[in-house]
C-alpha cells in the first residue's frame, strides 16, 4: 500500500514518524510544507523539512519540537556576542546541515536532490520531498502588515492579528519531481495535524497538488483539539480570520481535500456536525508523545482509510 | 608616535599584537590584506582579519595559527557526515563571526565598519581596517591554470608551482576609509613578516596604497630566515618565480616600499648584501613565540625606525 502525508513541522513529523513505521520502508512519501523557508545570515534554513528529517531520523531534540538534541551553541552565543539577531536559533550542529544546503543550492542543485540525499545520509528509509523546489514564500497578512512567515512566527510571536495568508511566489511554483507521481499513485492520503493555514494551506496552493488528491482516498488529522492546538498559533488564526477555533472548522477548511476526519476523543461532540459535512469521522485519541503514540495513531488512520477503500 | 602595520595572517598577526601591546591604545592602524577572502557555504571568509582580530582579542588558537582556541567542531562534523567540503575547516565559535558578518555585509554595510564593532566587542584597543571594501581577490596563476587563493592554498596545499599573482577586481578597488589617513599621517609603517606575495602584494595592489607610503618611514621584516619561510609557501613562492628564497630577496621585492629592513640573526651574513640595496638593517632575533617575543621584536623594530626618523 502506497501512501502520501502532508506535513509542516513538529505534529505532521509526529504522525509522519508513526507513519514511516507503521509501512514497509519506500512505501511512504512526506511532502513537507517549505512555505517557511527563509534565508538568514546568508543560509537557506528550511524549518519543516529539518523537523520533519530530524524526527524520522531520530535525532529531533525531544523537548523544543524544533532543532536537534544534544545541540550545542557556540556559533549562536559568538552572534549574539558580536550584537547579532538570535531570535532564530541555529544549534552548532544543525548549522551543518543549513551551510551544506545552501553550499548546493548555490551550486544550482534542486531542494528536492539535497533533501533525498540527506534523508539517505541520515537513514531515513521513506521518502521526503518538499512541496516545491522554487521559491514560494508564505507571507502572513495582519493588521501590521504583510509578514514573511518567520518575522511572524518568531520574531512578533505570532503577536499581530492575521488578516489573510498568501503564498508569495506560489503561482508560478511547481510541484517538486515526485510529488504528483506520488499523489497519483497513493492508495492513501494522509494531511498530517499541521496547521492547515501556514503548513498545510501552502503545500495545497501550489498550482497542480491539490487537484491530484482524490478526496475519497484523503484523511485529514485535526490539530485543533478542545478548541486549543495542540501547538502554535493555529486556533488564534482561526479565531482572527473569524472562525470559531474547533475541530469542525478544520474540516470545513478540508471539506474539497479530504472525506475521512480523525478527531480526538475530546472532541466527540463535534463527531455529527463533521458526519453532515459528508465526511467519515474516526473518534481517537490523537494527542501523541513518544513513538507508541505516534505508530498507534498511524495504524489507526490507515486502518480507518483502509476500511472505507480498501 | 602613530603608526601603521600591514599584515596578512599568523606571522603579521603576531607582530601586530607586538605592535598593540608596545605603543598606547589608538596609536596603531593594523591595515590587513582581504585578498584571500571568499565565499564558502554562502558565508563570506575574511582569514586574515580573523587571524588578527582573534589574536589581537587573545582567543587565536595557539596551535593551529588559524581559528579560535577552545574551538568545536559539530556544524563541520555533519557537513562531513552530509558528504560536503571540509578542506576548509569552520569551528563553532568562528561561525557565528562569519554569520554576523555576511547578515551584515548582505544588509549593504562596508566590511571596515564591520570589523570595527567586532573589534570593539572583543576589546581590540587599536585600529584594524581591512585593505579594501571592494571586492578584490587573489589569484594564484599556476602551471594547472589561475586558482582562487584559498583553493591553492587549503585545497591545493600550495602544491601547483606558482607562475604569478594577480589581484582580480583590484584595478577599481578603493583603500577602506582611513587607510590612506592613517598612512598620511603615520611616523612609522611597519611591514610586517607575511608573505610578501599573497598577503602584503595585495595590499600595495590596492590604487593609492602604495604611493601613501613614505618609504622613508617605512621597514619591512622578513618572513623568510635562513632560505625558508618562518609558516606557509614564501620560500617556495620565490624559488618558483625565479629567485633564491632568502631575506635579501623579500628585500629586494620592497626596494622602492621601504628604507629599512629587519633581518633574523641567522641571516646575518646578508647584512651587507642587503644594505648594499640603500636600506638599513637591523639584525635581531626575529622569530616570534608567545607575548614576550612579540612585544621585543615590536619594540626593537619601532627603536629602529624610531633612530632613523626620529
Amino acid at each position: 500500500m502506497k501512501v502520501v502525508a502532508l506535513a509542516g513541522g513538529v505534529g505532521g513529523a509526529k504522525l509522519a514518524e508513526g507513519l514511516a513505521n507503521a509501512l514497509p520502508a519506500g512505501n511512504l512519501t512526506i511532502i513537507v510544507n517549505t512555505g517557511d523557508d527563509f534565508e538568514h545570515f546568508g543560509l537557506h534554513i528550511s524549518p519543516d523539512l529539518d523537523t520533519v528529517c530530524y524526527t524520522l531520523a531520530g535525532f529531533a531534540s525531544p523537548d523544543a519540537g524544533w532543532g536537534r538534541a544534544d545541540e550545542t551553541w557556540a556559533a549562536m552565543d559568538n552572534v549574539g556576542r558580536l550584537g547579532g539577531p538570535i531570535w532564530f536559533r541555529l544549534g552548532d550542529r544543525d548549522l551543518g546541515t543549513h551551510l551544506e544546503r545552501t553550499r548546493r543550492l548555490k551550486e544550482g542543485q534542486p531542494l528536492s536532490d539535497i533533501v533525498r540525499d540527506f534523508s539517505r545520509l541520515w537513514g531515513i528509509q521513506q521518502l521526503v520531498l518538499p512541496m516545491t523546489d522554487d521559491p514560494a514564500r508564505t507571507l502572513v497578512q495582519t493588521k501590521d502588515g504583510d509578514l514573511a512567515f518567520q518575522e511572524y512566527f518568531v520574531r512578533r510571536r505570532c503577536e499581530p492579528a492575521v488578516t489573510g495568508f498568501k503564498l508569495e511566489g506560489g503561482n508560478s511554483a511547481r510541484p517538486a519531481p515526485g510529488v504528483l507521481e506520488a499523489l497519483a499513485r497513493a492508495d492513501q492520503i494522509v494531511v498530517c495535524p499541521s496547521n492547515p493555514w501556514v503548513s498545510i494551506g501552502p503545500i495545497l496552493s501550489v498550482p497542480g497538488i491539490q487537484s491530484a488528491i482524490d478526496p475519497e482516498k484523503a484523511v485529514a488529522v485535526s490539530p485543533i483539539i478542545g478548541g486549543r492546538a495542540v501547538r502554535g498559533p493555529a486556533a488564534k488564526m482561526f479565531a482572527e480570520m473569524g472562525f470559531q477555533p474547533t475541530a469542525a472548522a478544520v474540516a470545513r477548511q478540508y471539506q474539497r481535500v479530504v472525506t475521512h476526519f480523525v478527531l480526538d476523543t475530546e472532541d466527540s461532540v463535534l463527531e455529527s456536525e463533521i458526519s453532515n459535512l459528508g465526511m467519515q469521522v474516526l473518534v481517537t485519541r490523537t494527542i501523541m508523545g513518544g513513538l507508541p503514540d505516534r505508530l498507534r495513531l498511524a495504524k489507526s488512520v490507515l486502518d480507518f482509510v483502509g476500511h472505507h477503500h480498501p
